[in-house]
């Protein structure tokens, strides 16, 4: 690789950051054939922390953005989110996430991940998964640092269609085509139930 | 609805408890228009036990004939299962599955509990989602009585195909499709990728 500008590198560098949360400093330096003192200096010039804090920050920011999922509901940390367009997220399964006879994560924790990113995307007070046609494409295992990617490809009345890609690294982990219905007060006939909330509770 | 000879009436409560084996002696007289007290008399010439005891000591003979998944793994309780046939398991959601904003239940829970059914069917050492394409029909609360029926409809090589269908009483709330891929050691070329299992990591 030619020795980027710093221009380059910086435009490069928040690409990469934007493309995978979890990239370290040693990683992009690599990446980019510089140092790592480089990268942290181009980090500071950006105002860009390092991957630990960058990501409770970017999620500190996304938290205040969720109309349909309440924070306490978020699985993993929800990163960046443009609401009725895309959201991304990032996961570490832990190790209690695994089947007892192998290392592998239980589908139904990267499920829940997919669900939950699906949720934050849309502009709703309240909503349930109708379908989800899902496809695991690789095992996961405890540490493994995934990101999720929400897009919402379809809205019509209090139905949404929202595919999510979950990948660790480069590879495609997960792939889901999921349909929410809205289950505002006002579409509540559309739930096939009534559809107790919050406030008949109290 | 005439009065049921006492052999007819034995014949129906065994069926009915197979079920639904949440079903209590009042419904049960209910529906058979007997008194209680002629339930619990039934139930003893039988040796049926009251719903709590039935379904602990059903998940107790259950476990020991599990292959796939570890007891520890099971979401709610096995009831009954001929492996590579069918399996029959219970569950009642808590509230702390339900999302912070309504008392609906989240779908991750309800897929939780459909997974371990599917698995639990069939007869490999270990095993993981690869596909899942299924349908929530309306929601679910806290406390709901779950009744899941899982059937291995196909089995190919390392692949699987087991319907899932969750009831509440009469009503479906839930059916997916799954197709599992065992990841025994033998079949771990199959999986796409190399599968570690527990004695791996020991």
């Amino acid at each position: 690789m030619a020795k980027l500008s710093r221009k380059e590198r910086h435009r490069l560098l928040l690409q990469r950051i934007k493309e995978n949360p979890f990239i370290t400093d040693e990683e992009l330096a690599e990446e980019f054939g510089c140092s790592v003192q480089t990268i942290r200096l181009d980090r500071a010039i950006l105002d860009i922390k390092e991957v630990r804090e960058r990501i409770k920050e970017m999620a500190k920011e996304s938290l205040g953005k969720l109309k349909t999922i309440s924070p306490r509901d978020v699985v993993g940390e929800i990163i960046d989110i443009e609401l009725e367009n895309y959201a991304i997220a990032t996961f570490e399964p832990q190790l209690w996430m695994t089947f007892s006879n192998s290392q592998m994560v239980k589908g139904q924790h990267i499920y829940a991940f997919a669900e939950s990113v699906a949720m934050s995307v849309i502009d709703a007070k309240a909503a349930l998964i109708g379908v989800a046609n899902i496809k695991y494409k690789t095992p996961v295992f405890a540490n493994d640092r995934l990101v999720a990617r929400a897009e919402l490809k379809k809205k019509r009345n209090n139905k949404y269609i929202v595919w999510v890609f979950i990948k660790r690294n480069s590879e495609e982990v997960f792939r889901g085509k999921f349909i929410l219905v809205a289950t505002d007060d006002e579409n509540k006939e559309n739930t096939g139930q009534e559809c107790r909330t919050y406030e008949d509770r109290n």
